[in-house]
This record gives C-alpha cells, sequence and structure tokens, in this order.
C-alpha cells in the first residue's frame, strides 16, 4: 500500500470500522512510515499474546475496551489511547460492540507470538486499501 | 519518555488537547516504538513545510482543519485522518480552534525543513511527558 502523493483523500477511522462486518478482523487504512494505521470492530475476548519486539497502540473510536495485561487492567472509553509496550502479554476484551484503531509496525502480527484461528494473514488486513 | 510495564494508564487524546494553552504548539503524550503521538491545539495558519524522510498523519478530534497542498487541499473533520506523504509541501490551517493528534518519527521535527519562530523543540513538546 503506497499513498500516491495525488491522493488528496482522507479517511474517517470509526466509518471505516463501522463497515467492517467480522469481529476481530482489522483492516488496514493508512500506513505512516513503517506503521499501519488499522481498525477493527470487537466484541468478547480476543486471545493472550504479546509482541516480542513492537509496542502496540489501541485507540478506542466507539465503545468501551479492557486491555487485561499480567499485572492489571485498563479500562479504554472512547478518545482513550493506550500503548501496550513490547514484550507485555495482552488480552483485549469488549462486553459489548466497540471499535478500535491500532497503531504498529507493518511487521507486526496481530496476535503476537501466537498463531491460532484468530490469525488474520496481512494480506487479509490489507483488503480494500 | 519510556513507557514502563507497570504504568498502567490510558490517555485521552482530546483532553491532552483541551489543556494546552499555547496554539501550534504539540505536546508528546505516548511513544509508539520509534514514534511519537502528539496533540496540538490549532487555530489560523501554520506555515508551509515538508518533511523531507517522514510521513506524518493528522487526525482531527475536535473541529476542522484544512491541509493545503500544493495541488489541492483536504478538508478533515473530528474523526478524520490524513497521512502527509514524505516530501510533500504541506500547511494546516483551522479556521476556528482545532484540536488535533499528530503520528510521527521522533525525529521529524514539526516545522520539518523550515525553522522559524513557530519551531518548537522536542524538549518542549516533551513537557510534562
Amino acid at each position: 500500500m503506497e499513498l500516491k502523493a495525488t491522493e488528496l483523500k482522507s479517511v474517517n477511522l470509526a466509518a471505516e470500522a463501522e463497515a467492517l462486518e467480522e469481529l476481530w478482523s482489522p483492516r488496514v487504512v493508512a500506513r505512516v512510515n513503517d506503521s499501519f494505521v488499522k481498525v477493527a470492530k470487537v466484541q468478547g475476548d480476543f486471545v493472550w499474546h504479546a509482541h516480542e519486539d513492537e509496542d502496540e497502540m489501541f485507540l478506542v473510536l466507539k465503545g468501551r475496551l479492557r486491555i487485561e495485561l499480567e499485572e492489571g487492567a485498563v479500562e479504554l472509553s472512547a478518545g482513550d489511547a493506550f500503548v501496550v509496550p513490547k514484550g507485555i502479554r495482552h488480552n483485549p476484551v469488549a462486553d459489548e460492540e466497540c471499535w478500535i484503531a491500532l497503531f504498529e509496525p507493518v511487521a507486526t502480527t496481530h496476535t503476537g507470538g501466537e498463531t491460532n484461528e484468530r490469525t488474520k494473514s496481512i494480506q487479509d488486513q490489507l483488503r480494500g486499501a
């Protein structure tokens, strides 16, 4: 995904998240240097995982998200951002439907060191980009 | 600025922007890998500039922002994001007060290749962080 200089197009993060049909299936909506901006629609538990070499920022667009960590949990409402430092095991949980944006390196797999039925390939996350 | 694993603290981007007293004076509120997340309160014209080696993402938190580019302008409302590709000259303009978040490499100076009275040092942008 390469932004062209002539591509004078903004992206509304919430609208992109709202349009998603599948839960826990991030979609890349922008690239900034070596990072992707992704949106996702989430509900329920995800999976405990860690990204060994990369921090990951969560930004809640709508609803509430709880990020469980081994030493506690962080509760996020719309407009709240939280950075999970690299190497820290975490599990995002949303009791009700929640829309989020993620900022993470292009190289990051969203399930970290875990690969399971929830793992989406980067190709899949780039759909429509 | 180093996020500690024990620092289970989220940041509300709009609240951080609202708290700023000076216009066009970005404040670092988070670090994600080699990028800073900054917030700023803006109104009026900024300055035409380019970042030779770095893309820069703008996310509007409140109000409206127009990003003027040599080939046109992009109008952003709350929730809209736009990536100014590296090397592209741009000038952010807000007719009324606007709160924004910026996502850019740690190395980026906010006035790009220009240094003028509006240039804030990274030390200044890290105040309180």
